[in-house]
């Protein structure tokens, strides 16, 4: 589907025809311009045995146009599914089986990125839709394999992945959430 | 509409109806048992000089078996809305035009309120939806004056809200979010 | 130390010894009446495989009076010592070496608990000194131990801990911080 | 006193004749130098309507070299001293009697600001001692006035405020504690 082609993989077609059956793209074209959607974004970070963040995970992904791209992981919340849930659901779908994530025993959010259909509104953008997304930083202790639609996962240190050049390969204001994942950890430079 | 007279109002079918006329009331039944809703839930709040918490904010209703109700101020986030103007906007219908409500500059929530429709799963309940509710503390400073289907705003102590007597008037978990917004002050019992 | 024995061993006096040498315990008690001291209290938690908590982790011990009381871990943030080293040796002391303890990524807490040695100015009380304790809730996945003066740990359900009964066991407002670790959660009755 | 000179005026001396009378500066050059000190940092902020940060207040101040340095409001919390207490206090302190904070109405810091005599541990410094500091976006709605030895009170935009220009004029760490409150506040470049 070419026009998904370039954001990352949310899986939301995937979800809801296996959800419900029945409910068709149209149906789905016409919810997503009525009403914000509810998602979760994790940071998945590697982290010593004090707790402190070393190294974050970051997905790399070829677009539509050929670019490297950079992305947390990151996806919607289903009808009767708990925040908890989709968190693993999302990071077992693009990080493997065995990633082995610490869901935070806490509801409660770093952030909230809102993502708008029009640019500019917050530092999140998202053509598609407006998605409404709780962040969370999850450290991850197991064998990580990136899969789907990613080429590869890669770790960096919350420096590198802060830096200009990473940055730029992030889109939708996704470096703006991994810069505030590093402040919440004490980790922005 | 008999169905939600003994639930919070918050306006979900004026709401869309306004926002984008052509979506029907089939329509939107039909959303609702497809998708999560994202919510706001607002503990108004007075505070003294120094921030702390003095008083506690509920309304007063009467559902539709003629029973008194209490809750806090809780409403849907509309298509392109941002988190603190759908806050402002729910404050606004439930406590007048000046109840000059202090919004908290950090959109993190103190917690994160998963209402669904099956009882049990977490500590909150919506008989009509899932909803995603993100939930803040809003100190209002100026004078509230109960609108549209509610008798009243009582202001309780912390005491006094998280008194088992008050928590009873609470429906669908709400009584449990206000014990939660004063651990999060600082004043619970 | 017959004045000690009937709070939560904090090792204030062996810290201090063990780190300085030549600190008396007439310079310390001169300390103590000037300043606040900086703290850190833990939840020991056990949580299931979405990081929902299942289990508080209660110290049991006898106090000075022959009475059973239950605390969570507490201790003093020493000089040159990182928060998250501080909670690592207290988890450590209290829970023992294999205890592996999740300690959170970010520095923010939960709360603070401020102890005062005049009762009732907050929840918290300390007779013996004025705290500002940092609180955070700590998944516990190892194998634990009580160490020193701890009869038993005991796990029981966040419903179990904030119950009455437990409750009332625990002193100087360390319930009401149980309590305001299980609101965090979204675990709190 | 020269060797203050450098820092942002933290009155540590004063305040502690004022408090206790007969506490030396001898005895207080011990104690800085055997425990960590309990302190609190505002980030002054000017909010819109929403409660969306527009603006952060600096302090400008003219160091021991004769170089322009800026700083956020920071002081240590004293003997039987609330948090709230010591926010206001040294608001009060820096940006004078009128400038009407709005101090926070939960004592849950954004982050917590370990300042290490020894640099590199942290991101934070402090030559004089180990500072363990709960820092808060603290809205201010008056007129401010700074006081004692600051030269003036900048209001910058956020953008400004995390730029490499303003950035480098801040000292011990206090510019990654500013773009820490930007990130948290939603408002981080």
């Amino acid at each position: 589907m070419t026009d998904t082609a370039d954001y990352p993989a949310d899986d939301f077609y995937r979800d809801t025809t296996q959800a419900t059956g029945w409910l068709t793209d149209e149906d789905l074209a016409v919810i997503r311009a009525q009403l914000p959607l509810v998602y979760v974004d994790a940071i998945p970070v590697r982290v010593d045995e004090s707790g402190d963040v070393v190294a974050v995970g970051l997905l790399l992904r070829v677009n539509g146009q050929g670019v490297i791209t950079r992305a947390v992981v990151s996806g919607r919340v289903m009808y009767h599914e708990r925040i908890r849930d989709a968190l693993l659901r999302h990071i077992e779908k693009d990080l493997g089986p065995v990633a082995l994530p610490q869901v935070p025993p806490s509801p409660q959010p770093f952030t909230v990125a809102e993502y708008f259909p029009t640019p500019g509104i917050t530092a999140y953008h998202d053509p598609r839709q407006h998605a409404v997304s709780l962040a969370y930083v999850v450290p991850v202790t197991g064998d990580c394999r990136p899969q789907q639609n990613a080429l590869d996962l890669a770790w960096l240190t919350p420096e590198e992945a802060c830096s200009d050049a990473v940055q730029a390969e992030m889109a939708n204001g996704q470096g703006t959430l991994v810069k505030q994942a590093m402040a919440h950890v004490g980790r922005l430079i």
